[in-house]
């Protein structure tokens, strides 16, 4: 943080020099920076993913698809503290949002995938999540025609594989960024944008130092840090971080800083989904991040300008999916 | 069945006297009728009904909601024998499609629900399928101020009830009517909209007598009729029907006859989704309610029209429902 602060004199220091001109040198010099639009997508293959991200016959029940978790009417979550899996198993950690994920250093909690492709290939063949196998998720999308003849139009040709199907979801996710906040409006030179409340909150939030982690276009997402760094953080979650992908002792208890994009939808908050409103969540992480106990009031403010955070939400039609054909394995949900 | 073919005789020997003049006498002739796009409707009760139709706070677990079972992505179905409740809780029946729901005689399988607005609180109350009670419903809903400022300008008051969440999700469903089938458009009049094989289909469909259940503008959906009629249907499902509901003895193994528009979509048939494929339940038809085993060649034109009884699928926005507030009754799906 004191490294932060330095930065922040001297560049505001070089701004004043300047004459103060300009919002381009005042956005430049925040923590956060505004979100921007994905672009050199590809629209038909991000088509194709939207459909598959929608689907359940990935799962093995023909019950969870990648939108059951990570629910797009919801922030891109499931509100609930961990997930449901494949015959109602109880997930083992909070499942994080998908909005703006693009953005993220890598996937998972723990960082264990190095992109959203890698990502999307992990839950489908699960036992605990979707429960069902690559080889089966193959064999299912290559049985129905409409899937075929996407794929022959997206790739070139109509063979179905793992790497085509997860390639189309992560392209998909790519387009799940949220521009316009309020927030965004505001470091864009709309001052009217935020309330002197929720202005007053952006400024205890970045001087008391959660913009250390919290930072950048995702306000998060871009580093891994230790929960708990001046009290241990208590949970009976036994997920221990990125030591699990590491093998590195320093990386226990180290997690993926989670995006405040949208956080006022994405409750409940940390790893073990513990924390069920933002006011519980921003006393702890003052409390064990920061040593710092957030008065009642300062809280508040903390909590309104975390609110500013919430984007356009992804706006598409319901997509509608290709029907199975008499060949298409059937689910097996009570098997 | 004798009496619709004399009431066709009766009726093709006046329309030939009248010189066959017209589309108009040629549809009022067919037992099936073109369906027609809903008309005054409440949109703005829709609108609140669409967004507590896809949620799952209206379930106990926070993971089910009325689209899960009745997916609009999916013809309205879940396309699974029979659904998924609380818990994983295996449903007694197959789920039948929202779509057009509004033309049925009555809801559910035995018609226990006489509307819509009756259906839809159903599930949210049974244990074994949404698993919440409408207290708690209405407690989540009444704590959550983007629904509580909806039914305000919706119903004029903030107050949330029971009565009002499935009026409003009964007014939603109300939309979800199917028109533009290709069938629908060759009975207006446009010969070319089906294959001399799809017409060839439906020939066999309405002088084979599947058009004695399966008529009017949902192609079903009108009348309650013995499953069974010619042969034994055989099943392990225990569900008799509407018996449960009128007590009355012939009523055993009635059901609702399911409506066949979107059969495309709505695989696996029958109240027990036993038949995965529409060659199989036609097979099945014939055999046990007309007494007659179709050809391979008929089954197959009688399946290809009942494709063309498709229509526009539900077209609207992905629904973004509104956050939960700090007050707001968490879900509890492992409790």
């Amino acid at each position: 943080m004191k490294k932060y602060h330095e930065k922040k004199c001297i560049a505001l220091t070089l701004f004043l020099a300047a004459g103060g001109l300009g919002s381009a040198s005042v956005q430049a010099e925040e923590p956060i920076s505004v979100i921007q639009a994905p672009s050199n997508l590809n629209a038909s293959l991000a088509e194709l993913g939207k459909k598959l991200y929608f689907d359940p016959r990935l799962s093995k029940s023909g019950f969870i698809s990648c939108n059951s978790c990570h629910n797009l009417s919801m922030g891109g979550t499931d509100n609930l503290s961990t997930s449901i899996g494949d015959k109602w198993q109880q997930g083992p950690i909070n499942a994080p949002t998908v909005l703006n994920s693009s953005l993220n250093v890598a996937q998972f909690w723990d960082g264990r995938a190095a992109d959203l492709q890698a990502q999307a290939g992990g839950p489908i063949a699960n036992p605990n999540e979707m429960g069902s196998s690559h080889a089966l998720a193959v064999d299912v999308v290559a049985s129905i025609p409409g899937y075929v003849n996407e794929f022959k139009a997206v790739f070139g040709k109509a063979k179905v594989s793992i790497d085509g199907i997860t390639q189309a979801i992560a392209e998909f996710e790519k387009t799940l960024v949220t521009p316009n906040s309020r927030f965004d409006k505001w470091l864009s030179g709309d001052k009217t944008a935020l309330s002197a409340n929720e202005a007053e909150g952006y400024r205890i939030f970045k001087e008391s130092g959660c913009v250390a982690c919290h930072n950048g276009e995702a306000v998060g997402g871009n580093s891994f840090q230790k929960l708990g760094l001046m009290e241990p953080y208590n949970t009976d979650n036994p997920a221990e971080g990125r030591v699990a992908v590491t093998g590195e002792d320093a990386d226990r208890f180290n997690f993926k800083v989670p995006t405040l994009r949208n956080v006022e939808l994405t409750y409940p908050y940390f790893h073990d989904g513990a924390a069920n409103t933002l006011p519980e969540a921003v006393d702890t992480m003052g409390r064990i991040q920061l040593g710092k106990k957030f008065t009642r009031a300062e809280n508040a403010k903390v909590v309104a300008f975390l609110k500013t955070l919430t984007g356009d939400q992804p706006k598409f039609q319901l997509p509608i999916l290709p029907p199975s054909s008499d060949a298409t394995p059937r689910p097996t949900p009570f098997k």
